[in-house]
Formats: structure tokens, sequence, C-alpha cells
């Protein structure tokens, strides 16, 4: 039998524990890293102690700063990129592919500026058949994958035989994949829980307690429901793996950055001081501007994204901006879920 | 301005907290409790440390041991007494209300044998109008409530006025109230939500990560919303505050008694030793067999609480559950969410 190749790009926390996956089931698999020291730690210690501390990573997996050794006669390309650098490294990736290439990304976030969605930037940098483009999404911290911890989630193609071909590369006893036929219901659920738990970061600095953190989980579904509809999403996505799901996953953990942002932001700080605490990307950041940007364009009451957005990008005070979201005069709660 | 007054059945941590809203709202609130060393210290010392230890309750309310005295000429009587109960308190405050007496309960669960739903026990044995029957639920964990800690909840009636009435009536700065016209959805989700907090549990106690315990939660919305939609529920209901909300607030706390059954079935004891330390009413336990009952009578597949029911009523290993749960053949996420 002859051994099938896997490519990961690339190797942060996220790339990483997907790669072990894909090493578990056998496959060979080339990660992508433009850091030769990183790559070097990979290949000579199994370990990338930058992203994934004190993990043991399996031997299959063979770290290259080389894109073409990476990508060329790989049957399997899975991105994992950030949402700024993704069309970037597509684009490095494009010329050793073809048309057959399974692609699968695992990114959640739209591109700055042109608020498009990963699958169509993929589409407009890649040499393959759209119809071999799926999204991979769900309540998946990348250090429980990687400890074989058990972990369900969900693979999003237009066409079922991508879906299940990415299922069955993925699919092991701990990490359980689950095929949905909804790409733009799995991206936006992605990408917006970021600006939730952001906010969720903020009502738990701001000392209020699981009451409040539960209320603004509810209604920040109902809000990313309600985009995610109007940009032709189907709604029961959202109630899913990779909506509710990972909403409860990444709103209820202080492990992620977004929490973190969200934290110190109640605690008094400044946009430009928090990033600078953090020292790397925050997602919901970015997101925030771009969800602010699209509930204009598609004329979606977001009352969540408006206030942080306000926080973010226009100095209102945290407390504030909670006060007037629990002060809203909406009283009928269906009214809420289904149109705000 | 005459004071209104209101009377709250039992005092429990729930209606001690719901008796503080009222008493913020300028109510004359009688608290009934059947324990007179608790009617003491509650009018003496303003504490109620049983249920709601190190905090103070506000002077408007009174605890009484005489149900006339507590329910005779109140506007609203409100019900938080166990869903075991239920029927015989609601039995002896009966003979003091008129058909206007405005009827809120807050219990989450099915009687026990009949499975009924609480309203169905409040309309058999109450001389009020069906239509003044309220229930309050949502994420609410009553300590925060007392501690005037930011909280939303639903109050649902077949009557909108009724709703608004309680909604009046219990609507604070920071106890947010909403109505929602679906008694029936309301009242499932907020009984079955108790089986997957036990469950939730049972994962945390078995060494799962959060991936694990979101899919649980994930999953688990499934299942209720199914069941309610077979009894009638609106499936909207199921993405709200006593949906969702709740089922949140509930599977992520390590507070709740039915999280610590679930933990301890964990680690391998038994169902009898696990209630025989709780010393107090798991109502998880109880509630897993009355969906148990219901998924057969209303022919909806209920996997997490066929797996419950198991190890608590046939003795299977948790381990072996969760695997089951995990092994499931199921592909299609869709499928799963709109019929397993």
């Amino acid at each position: 039998m002859t051994t099938r190749k896997a490519a990961v790009l690339v190797a942060g926390s996220w790339g990483t524990a997907l790669a072990s996956v894909l090493a578990d089931n056998e496959y060979d698999v080339r990660l992508w890293t433009r850091n030769a020291e990183q790559a070097a730690e990979i290949n000579q210690l199994h370990t990338n102690n930058r992203f994934l501390p004190g993990i043991t990573l399996p031997e299959g997996i063979r770290a290259t700063n080389d894109i073409a050794d990476a990508v060329m006669g790989a049957e399997l390309v899975l991105f994992a990129a950030t949402s700024a650098s993704m069309r970037e490294v597509a684009g490095k990736a494009a010329p050793y592919m073809t048309p057959e290439t399974l692609i699968v990304h695992a990114t959640k976030g739209f591109e700055v500026g042109t608020l498009k969605r990963m699958t169509t930037v993929l589409a407009e940098e890649l040499p393959v058949d759209p119809k071999r483009l799926v999204v991979l999404s769900g309540p998946s911290h990348a250090e429980e994958v990687v400890k074989r911890q058990p972990t369900t989630v969900v693979v999003a193609s237009e066409s079922l035989e991508a879906a299940e071909h990415a299922q069955d590369a993925l699919i092991t006893p701990f990490f359980r994949v689950y095929t949905n036929p909804d790409v733009v219901g799995v991206e936006v659920a992605g990408a917006i829980k970021n600006i939730i738990a952001l906010g969720a970061g903020l009502t738990d600095g701001l000392g209020f307690g699981d009451n409040a953190k539960a209320a603004l989980l509810t209604r920040g579904l109902s809000e990313i429901t309600r985009l995610g509809m109007a940009m032709g999403a189907n709604p029961l996505t959202f109630s899913g793996l990779a909506g509710v799901g990972d909403l409860i996953v990444t709103g209820t953990s202080k492990l992620s950055r977004n929490w973190r942002a969200g934290s110190m932001l109640a605690e008094g700080l400044a946009l430009q001081d928090v990033l600078d605490r953090m020292g790397m990307v925050v997602e919901g950041v970015r997101t925030t501007k771009a969800a602010h940007e699209l509930s204009r364009t598609y004329g979606v009451v977001m009352p969540i994204t408006e206030q942080l957005y306000k926080v973010l990008f226009e100095g209102k005070q945290p407390i504030k901006a909670a006060e007037d979201l629990m002060g809203r005069l909406r009283k009928h709660e269906m009214e809420d879920i289904a149109s705000p």
C-alpha cells in the first residue's frame, strides 16, 4: 500500500494539531513553516514549543521550509494560516497543485479589506475545482486535539464527495468528523464567534457572573445566525458544532486570546495597549470591524457587535456598552431571535 | 399608593432569590417555608444560610409558616417548589387564591409518575384561569440574582397579558425579563437541560476536555429540541435564553448538583452512593427517567438520555457509555440536528 501524502500550511497550534490527526491516520504529513528553527525543532525533537508547549508530536510529521516539497504530490492540502495571510500562502502553494487536490481550510475569519470568506479567497488563488474546497470548524482547542482528547468537528463543502473525502482523511476514534453542506454558515459562524468571545472576556473583566455571560452567548448566537441567514446560510448550522458548539468552547474558556483581550479592555486599557501586550494577532478585533461592515451591507442589526465596535474603535467605556446592551427595550424574546 | 403583595413558595435558593427581586420592586413579599427556624432566621437576621450562605436579604421579605398568611390577598403567587412537591404545595395554597391571581412558577422538571409539565399540575390544582399561568426560566444562578449581578430570563404564558404582568412585576435594572409565548418549549428546555448537566459532570469526571463537553452540550441541545418539537414546542425557543442560555450556564458550571452527581458517577460510585453523599434531590436523575419514557412516548431518538439512563439505572460503565456516544455512525450533521 502506498502511503498517502498530505501538506499542512502553516505550523501554528491548530495546523500542528491537525497535522498530528493526519499522522494518526498514517498520512505522510509535510508541515510547512517559514521558520527554519521551528522546522528543525519539529523534525529533531518532535515538539513545537512556541505553539504547543510540553507536547510530543507524532513522528509521522515532517516539517519543511520548502512549500514545493510540502505540496507537490499531496492528495490533500490543509490550510491553517491566519485570515490575513491566507491569500499569500495560497498563492505560494498554487503552482504545486493539480485540479484534483483536496483543499481543506481551518481558518476562522474574513479577509481584511475585501470581507471575503476563506473559501472565496482560496477559490480565487488556487487552480483547483471549487468543488474540491472544504472548510473544517467546530469546538476544538488545539491542545486537546493533539493530546487525543475526544473532539468533534464538521467539514463543509458544496460537494458531498469532497466533504466525505476530508471526513475519511481526518476521522479517528478521538476526532469525530461530521459533514455539513453549508459552507457559508460554517465559515460565518467560525469567524463571528471570535467577537462574542471578546465580549465574554469583557463581561468577565467587568466582574459580571455566569448569568450575564450565558445571556451574552445566547444573544450573540442569534446575532450570528441573523447575519449568516442574510448571507445565505442555513440557520440549522448555527445550532450545530460550528455554531453553538464553538461558541461554548470559545466563550467559556479563559485560554483564548479574544477572551484575554476583552478582559484587558474591561480593566480600562486602550486597544493599542492591549494589542501591544498580547504581541500577537487577536482575530476578534479584526472580525469586529469586518462584522460591523457586513451588518451594514446586509442590513442586519447586531447589537453586541455594534457595542464592541464602539469600545474598540470609538473609545466607549466598556461598562457603558454593557449597560446599553442590558437596557435594550426589547420585550419579547421571539422578536429578538427572529429579527431584532 | 397601596403596596402590592406577592407570595413566594418555598424558601429554597431560587425562591429566596426571586423573593429578593420582588422586594427590589417594592412588593410586600411573603416567603413561605415549613421550617420555623428558617422563617425566624429570615425575619430576624435577613439571611437564609442553608441555601444562600453569606448573603444578606432585602428587608422587604417576610417569611411565614402560614400559607394562608402568605397567599391571601397576594396579586402574584410565585411557585419555586421541587417538581416532586409542586402538586402538594399548590393544593395547600389553592384555597386562598382568586381566579385573577397571577401564578408564576420557576421549577424545572416533570411530575414523577405522570410526566406532566408543571403548568399542567398547577392548572389541575389551582382555582385560577389557566391563562394566568406563567413559567419563568433562563440562565440564572440564584446566588448571582440575589447579589444583583446582571441576569436575563424569559417568562412564558399562553396569555401575553399575563406574561407582561409577570415581566412588569419582576423586571429590574439587573434582572431583565423577556416574554415568550411558548410555554411547552420553555418547560421542556428547563427540565431536560438537567440531564445534559449530569452528562457534562460525567465527561468532566472521565477526564475529557472542553471540546468533548461542548460537543455534548451541542448534541444535547438538538436532542432537547427534537423532544420539544414532538411535544408541540417552537424550535426557536431552544435557541433562546431558556434553551441554549440555560444549557450553557448549567453545563459549564461546577456548582450544580447535577454536575457533581455526574462527576461522582464517572469516578465509579453507584447511583445510590451518589445520592446518599449528595443528601438532597438531584433533579437530573429523576428527569433522565422521565425523558427516557417521553422519548418512547413521542418516538424521539435521544442518544445522550439513553446512555445516561443505562449508566444510572442499568449499571453501565460511564466510559463505555461515552465511547458508545462518540462512536455513533452518524456521518452528516444536518441529519443529526433535524432527525437523528
